[in-house]
């Protein structure tokens, strides 16, 4: 999902005490539970790199190149923040958080690392699910004796259930997402005569205009494309009486950090005159995401969640065509846990954020799908997205 | 470098059926090598999945998702490309160079991994430098007596070489970042009065405009923030007599693939009245860049042209600013081998394209950095930016 545009932290926000003291306190809270899960699953050290545990740790997020970020902790020490020289100006110190160890360009990451969690190390010891394959290879041939698991055993589940802080921030990138949806909805965006790429262009710009500070992906699928769900928004142009698929995201950055809340909705519209067989499926596409959404709540295993969707379709003679899982986890990454998808039947707890958007595909014809993000709370499932849930015609 | 705006294929170019020809005459020399060097190093499978290799080798590019893609490359089976069922219309086949295999959501990738590498596989297996640690350890449980190492081992030699149709393509994208570099030092972008954010999205949208098909950094540090290599474009407003440092590149789309080649350039201009100070530094920085695209002929140590630069910075007494190696490889990644590097022993050859890139930074004060991509060519060295090295004063 290759669309980005980075923005500067909103300045007004920025400016909020408020958010910056709930923003250091969920630091503090977030590595207290990191250690003590840690100790509870004989997890010795903890290394951080690429992915959303660096982030959601430390409020920085490492740069996806080849030079090494590492956060590594300890039991009883002072995290520390292993990080190339020449980003070493983009680091944010948080007080008593972690220390930072700029590496130069001849020195070597992993001896480093290795050297502090201790080359005879015989524990067990959590490494980012997306560090690359190269760091672990490397580490492994430095401290043969450890134990590599991969960090997400530690973070998953404390990442996946939201603190206030989280909450809100999902609540207003969503509400940010809804506008744009709006206007799609309302006509304000045209379609028909245009190309995807350019449709998907002004979502874009509108997402960054709603309060968006980057663009992450924005997906315009139009026609028989609609029935490629990660369809990649091309030179096609968009014709009358045609479904379009409009599937987009970003992310709204915390104040004082480096990290930001993601959006990811989609909403999917009538070019002119709906057909009868698209109209069927849409009701039945609206009513497994609504069986879906209303059976979320916590204590419910994930895949039931999925089920409810899967039912509607199936039982509508279209299980088929519905090729993906219901959804998946959403926070500091797009996708991450919970996944709602048969197979995981961890039941859902307050606090957990995810998507719920079912799909209809038939190859070479339309494609259909809608999805809102739900937060789990103690009193049931909410919605996070309110932009209207029925098919529009546009330019009709 | 989150600055990302995929655009469509050029539709002019890739209406060329002798770019098409050279396309697919590109990628079976390419599967034939790699095949070769397999044999050389006794690696039995190869798994490429997301970082470079895939799509130099295939065309097509792997979502930087959670669901895995990975080609399966055994010897004398047609490679096979395990993609999510969801993203298979993405897939362009080509002809006999690889099979596809798509999973569903309910299915275990992992486990098809490993079957089509065999559970007893007691031979080493190369998996993508920046495949997933949580891939790497998924495959490790599965397939106990294998010795994994990094694909690039097998790759990163043959990357480096680049042939015709790469070093044309590297030649065109850096042409087309020329056009923007031109475009500010000739000052038709305004710096003064501007945030660093307004004058990044300036430059992004005119690198679009000159031919790139996706954005992927735009880097603009003006005042003391040049003093800061990887600075993040904010919110700073830039004002008279400041040194700014302009440093960005994208991609251009290979026609009728999913792949594109970087351009990465940098140029500093000053804002009004240059000091005697800086225009002395960035006197020592051109000499530097000069003296170490010079030596940068085949045969010549990698190492050898970062001392070529840093010699001439040291004995002008800057050694201490300049605090970063002084280039990377370059082609389908912005960074990749061979890096220019203190250390770096490996000799120069005809075919590796790279940056040259010194720069000076005095915390708190100013900074400064000049880069051209360079190919090595069996006639010596090519610069392939042709926009000029002098500071240029804009807004005067």
């Amino acid at each position: 999902m290759p669309v980005t545009t980075p923005r500067a932290t909103a300045g007004a926000a920025a400016s909020d005490s408020h958010v910056h003291d709930a923003v250091a306190r969920s630091f503090a809270e977030r590595l207290r539970r990191t250690r003590s899960r840690m100790e509870e699953l004989d997890v010795d050290v903890l290394l951080l790199s690429q992915g959303g545990d660096l982030p959601w740790l430390t409020g920085y997020t490492a740069m996806p190149l080849e030079r090494l970020t590492v956060l590594v902790v300890r039991p009883g020490d002072q995290p520390v923040l292993l990080v190339p020289a020449l980003e070493e100006p983009r680091v944010t110190r948080r007080g008593e958080l972690f220390d930072v160890r700029p590496w130069s360009d001849v020195e070597d990451p992993l001896d480093l690392v290795s050297d502090l969690v201790g080359r005879r190390c015989s524990g067990r010891v959590g490494l980012s699910d997306q560090a690359w394959c190269k760091t672990l290879l490397g580490l492994q041939a430095r401290i043969g004796a450890a134990r590599f698991v991969a960090a997400s055993l530690v973070t998953a589940p404390l990442r996946a259930v939201k603190d206030e802080l989280e909450a809100e921030m999902l609540t207003r990138v969503a509400h940010a997402a809804d506008d744009v949806a709006r206007a799609i909805q309302a006509s304000e965006v045209r379609f028909v005569g245009r190309t995807e790429r350019a449709v998907a262009d002004e979502i874009a710009e509108r997402l960054l205009a709603a309060g968006h500070d980057r663009v992450d992906f924005t997906i315009v699928g139009s026609g028989p494309n609609a029935a490629s769900p990660h369809h990649e928004s091309g030179a096609r142009v968009i014709g009358p009486d045609e479904t379009v698929v409009c599937d987009f995201g970003g992310r709204m950055t915390v104040p004082g950090t480096d990290v930001g809340y993601c959006s990811d909705i989609t909403r999917t519209v009538v070019t002119g005159r709906c057909s009868r067989e698209v109209a069927e499926c849409y009701a039945v596409l609206q009513e497994a995401q609504e069986a879906a959404v209303r059976s979320a709540s916590s204590g419910v295993p994930a895949e039931d969640v999925d089920r409810a969707a899967r039912s509607v379709i199936e039982d509508a003679g279209l299980g088929g065509a519905f090729i993906h899982r219901t959804g998946h986890g959403i926070g500091i990454e797009t996708h991450e846990e919970p996944y709602i998808v048969s197979g995981n039947t961890a039941p859902l707890v307050a606090g957990n954020a995810f998507s719920v958007e079912p799909g209809i595909y038939l190859p070479g014809r339309f494609g259909m799908r809608l999805e809102d993000i739900v937060l789990a709370t103690p009193t049931g499932p909410r919605r996070l997205n309110e932009a209207p849930h029925e098919l529009v015609c546009v330019e009709a």
